[in-house]
Parts: C-alpha cells; sequence; structure tokens
C-alpha cells in the first residue's frame, strides 16, 4: 500500500508498504481525509523518537471488522491511545495516559498517512450521518480542545485569555467560547484573527494585555516565550493551562509560582463523544479552519506547507 | 530597641535601633516567643533582598494600640502580609497576594527579631487563654500548611505522599494525617522519622517509592532533586503542591508535564483562624517540634542553628 514513512527525522512516501495485519480486537479502516497537527510536525523534527507511519487525526471507513460486524463499512472516527485494559490508569478511566499505550501514528504504532491502517474496535466512533467528512476528521483534536473543560472549571466571571491561534488554539477558542466568560485570544496573523472575529471572539495584541490580570491563561504556542507571556498575564492563585507539545525543557522561575501561587496544568487527549456531539449540534465551525487539501501522494508537500508560519489546517485525501 | 538587622547578607546583635513608629492601624507588639523558618535562613543567604529586621512568626503582647482599645494588652499573633485593601486582590479576598504589600520581616517591614514591632490591628487574631506561647507561635506556618487544603480536595481515596520532614514537612504532614487519606512522608533524618511515627503517620524511604503511583505529592524541600522525586512519585493526572520556597530556577521538562497532563500548584500564605483552632483543639501538636529556644541575644547563633542539617524548629525568647 500506499503511505508517508519517517525514519531518521527523514520523510518518504513509499507505494511498497505490506498492508497491516488485524491484531485480536483490531479494525482495518481506510481513511477518507486525515489532519495535519502540530505533533507530526515535532515527530519529523525529531522531539520524538518514531519510526513508521505517522499520523492520527482522520476520519475514514471500516473495511475489515472480524468478530464487528456492526462495524463493517461503517464511517467512523478513533482515539488515538491503545490501551491495555489492565494497568492502574486502565482500570481508574485514565485510559489515554495507560502506562503501556501506544499511540496511533505517534508511539509504537503506524499511523493514518496510508492507503490503510489498524485500531482496536473499541477504539471507534460512528460518524452520525449529518457530520460531514470535513467536519469529522476534526473530532480528535476538538477532543483534546474539550479536555481542558475536564480539568478546570471555567465560570462565568473568568478572564481567559488563549496565547496563539493556529490550529489547535483555533478550537480551543471555539470550545471555551461557548462559556459564557470574558474571552480574549493572541493571534498573530491576520488570517487567524479574521477567523476568530468572524466568530465574535475578542482578539488582543500581546502587547495590550494588562499583566497580572487573567484568571486563566491557555498557553497554545508551544514555546517558551508562550510560556513566558502566559505567566505574565496570569493573576494571582490563577491558572495557566498547558495546551501543546512542547519541545526540550522549560526553566520556570518556582519561587514566583510559589509566591504568586499558581496552578499549571499540562493537558493532552480529551473526550470523543462531546466533541462529535458539538459538531452535530454546530457549535463549533472547524471546516472553516481548513487551508488546503493534498493527495497522499502529495503528502510531504502538505507537511511542509503545515509547517509554514500562519497556515492553519492542512488536510490529507486518499 | 535590641533587634537582629540584616544586611547585605550580614547579620548584626543591635541595641541602637529606635522603636518602630505607628502608622496609621498599627499597633505595637512586644514579641513573647517567635520562630525561625527557612525563609529566614533564604533572606540571610541573598535569596531575596532585604534590609532590615527579619522574623514573621511570633506571639506577643499588644503594648500600645491607638484607637483599638479592644487590642490592648491582648495576647496575639498575626498575618504577616501588610495590605492595600484596594488593589484587585485586596477586593477578591486575596489579600495575601496584593500588589502593594509588605511583608513582616520578608519585605519592606521590619520583623520580629527585636524588641518591638508594629502590624496593623486587622492582621492581629486574639490567642484563646488555653493556647500556651509556645503553641501560638507556630500558628503562622501552620496556617501556611492548610493553605494546601484551600488549594485543593484531599479525598479518602488519594494516595498523599509528602517530601521532606523539617519544620514545614511536619506540620504539613499532621495537618493532611487528619484527612483520612493514604499519607507517607519521606524523612531523611532520625529525629524527624521519629516524630511522624509517634503521631501514627507513615514513613517512607525516597527508595520504596513506587514511580507514578501518588495522587498528591506535596513538596516542601523547595529543592530541584526534591522536585524531581515529586515528579517521579506522581500519577498521570496527580497533583505536585510546591510548597515551600524555591531558590532560583528550575528546569521542569514541559513536555511530559503536558503528556502526563501533571498539574502544579504553588502554595504560601494561609488563613489564622482555623490554625488557631486546631490548636486549641490540640488536633496537632506543634510543640513536639522544638529543639531548642535562645535568648534574643543570642539570636545569630539561634539563626546558626536553624540552619543545620535536619534540626526542626528554633525559637527565640526576649
Amino acid at each position: 500500500m500506499r503511505a508517508l514513512w519517517l525514519e531518521n527525522q527523514q520523510l518518504q512516501f513509499r507505494d511498497d508498504l505490506p498492508l497491516p495485519e488485524l491484531g485480536s480486537g483490531d479494525v482495518l479502516i481506510r481513511p477518507r481525509l486525515s489532519g495535519i497537527c502540530s505533533t507530526d510536525l515535532e515527530l519529523v523534527n525529531g522531539y520524538y523518537p518514531f519510526t513508521g507511519i505517522p499520523g492520527h487525526e482522520f476520519v475514514g471507513d471500516v473495511i475489515e471488522a472480524p468478530g464487528f460486524p456492526d462495524l463493517e463499512g461503517k464511517r467512523v472516527v478513533g482515539e488515538i491511545n491503545i490501551t491495555c485494559g489492565n494497568c492502574i490508569h486502565c482500570q481508574q478511566d485514565r485510559g489515554s495516559h495507560c502506562v503501556h499505550r501506544t499511540v496511533l501514528g505517534i508511539s509504537g504504532r503506524n499511523g493514518v498517512f496510508a492507503d490503510n491502517f489498524t485500531l482496536p474496535a473499541e477504539n471507534l466512533h460512528i460518524v452520525p450521518d449529518s457530520i460531514s467528512d470535513e467536519q469529522a476528521v476534526f473530532t480528535e483534536p476538538l477532543a483534546a480542545a474539550l479536555e481542558i473543560q475536564e480539568q478546570i472549571n471555567i465560570s462565568p466571571t473568568d478572564k481567559v485569555l488563549i496565547l496563539g491561534a493556529g490550529r489547535l488554539g483555533q478550537l480551543v477558542a471555539q470550545t471555551i467560547s461557548l462559556n459564557d466568560c470574558d474571552l480574549a485570544v493572541v493571534a498573530r496573523y491576520p488570517k487567524q484573527r479574521k477567523l476568530l472575529e468572524d466568530r465574535g471572539i475578542k482578539v488582543l495584541e500581546e502587547n495590550n494585555i494588562a499583566p497580572g490580570t487573567m484568571d486563566i491563561v491557555v498557553d497554545t504556542t508551544g514555546s517558551p516565550s508562550g510560556f513566558e507571556a502566559a505567566r505574565t498575564a496570569v493573576r494571582s492563585r490563577g491558572t495557566i493551562v498547558m495546551k501543546s507539545t512542547y519541545a526540550g525543557t522549560l526553566e520556570i522561575n518556582a519561587s514566583s509560582l510559589v509566591v504568586d501561587e499558581i496552578t499549571l496544568i499540562g493537558s493532552r487527549c480529551g473526550p470523543f463523544g462531546p466533541a462529535l456531539n458539538l459538531i452535530k449540534d454546530q457549535l463549533v465551525d472547524p471546516v472553516s479552519l481548513i487551508e488546503e487539501t493534498f493527495q497522499i501522494t502529495d503528502s510531504i508537500a502538505a507537511i511542509d506547507k503545515a509547517g509554514e508560519r500562519g497556515v492553519i489546517k492542512i488536510l490529507l485525501t486518499y
């Protein structure tokens, strides 16, 4: 089959790969659309060691589902952590933290930038007919955005600031704007600002943030300068949500975190069911984030494009 | 008057200092006992810039209280943050984070290692007769220990680990042990371990902590190695409370905080009323932590003693 292959930080488009074998409980999926995420770019940049087929955001069709006749032929999205079911995290309903997990296209398991891939049947969610492919492909990052509200309470009186308005920042902004809080977003590029303003979301210049005034700051930049800006913006006893992949280590002033009693929270994968519901109810509009859709045969160019500054969502079709 | 004086990281015992002047709303206090805290040692080590009289833990008598006849002659303890009453933090009930605050013996205001000092009347709490001086002098650090439970919920099913069993760690252990959780403390010195075991608190060797198993870790060490041990011990989606003064910056692996969805919380000053109640109800036993009481004239020796490894509480008398 055809697939994008990553090895030693080199991408290669290949057409000589064997069909994946189905493990116990697995189904075979043919993707319709997939999305390129910042984590994919970080894999290519070598921040995490990975050899194989990247890609984890998809909507696709189940083409083989031995033992799961109800899934056969269905259009699905899928959770990306493949879990053991037995460790303390699996037993305590934290499957995405499974000690023995593999992660689709990220760690220990080939991903979706290929003609076919496998996932356990239990990871799948059937996509309602009223949701288009272009909407459904955003389920995974939208779920990740919703994870923030699984972790912290956002109240109507909260002043919330989002730093960064890229592919994940936009979804975070759309989901948090569903709360009746005082939300503002720092967006660097005109295109990003327009997307936000079209939804009535307030855009701020970074220079215009009064220091120490924000109850909650969500950093989607993943950069030391973004974290520094978050630290400056947040009030004493406020919360910083770290909603991004960060490369390397971060130097933090621990003493000032203590003196100001700041809460820092790392945030990763989230709940698929609520994400699908938001799309179905048209409470979010991920489709507006699509910049360009490339053929899988042009996936290397697609990755390059996704890495350009200010580019929002790049999709692959098959 | 006599006082310990800190200037350019040099301590000097002086007897030539003028009596402090009362500002508006202030009362004059003569300390009975005061306590030496790790923050005092860090001031001496130059981690925070401070020139003047250090010391912030005390029990004392009000000797002048113009405008506050009810306080005259009373035995009191006092909150250490002197606030403006007008800034956003004061208005939102976060007085200890007042933007314009001074802090008794720590920042912008002379402290209690002196024959007399001043505090605003509104900072004072009258000490019930049933509480001894030796108990009352622990009100401030005990309140700081209680701040943890103002910030996070500790449930009966939580596995909680405290790293460090020094002067603050012991009080944190005593207060958290009042919850019906599964508590263990890493204590380095035999004396520290005995104090904990005498109260039925489980003591763990650092080497015996299974990685990734603790729901909540409280780091009272203030050291990079303590933070590293906390990071290793905490489970995914667990919480690390930073309950100490940290010197300098801390290098953290931001990516792993995100992947494991860890919560970090800085923790500082806490509520005096509940601290006095715990002492009155004999639910804590701070007096057992006292190692030695020095005369104020020997305060330099007292500070040296408090800085020795494994030493718990050193008091000053006047």
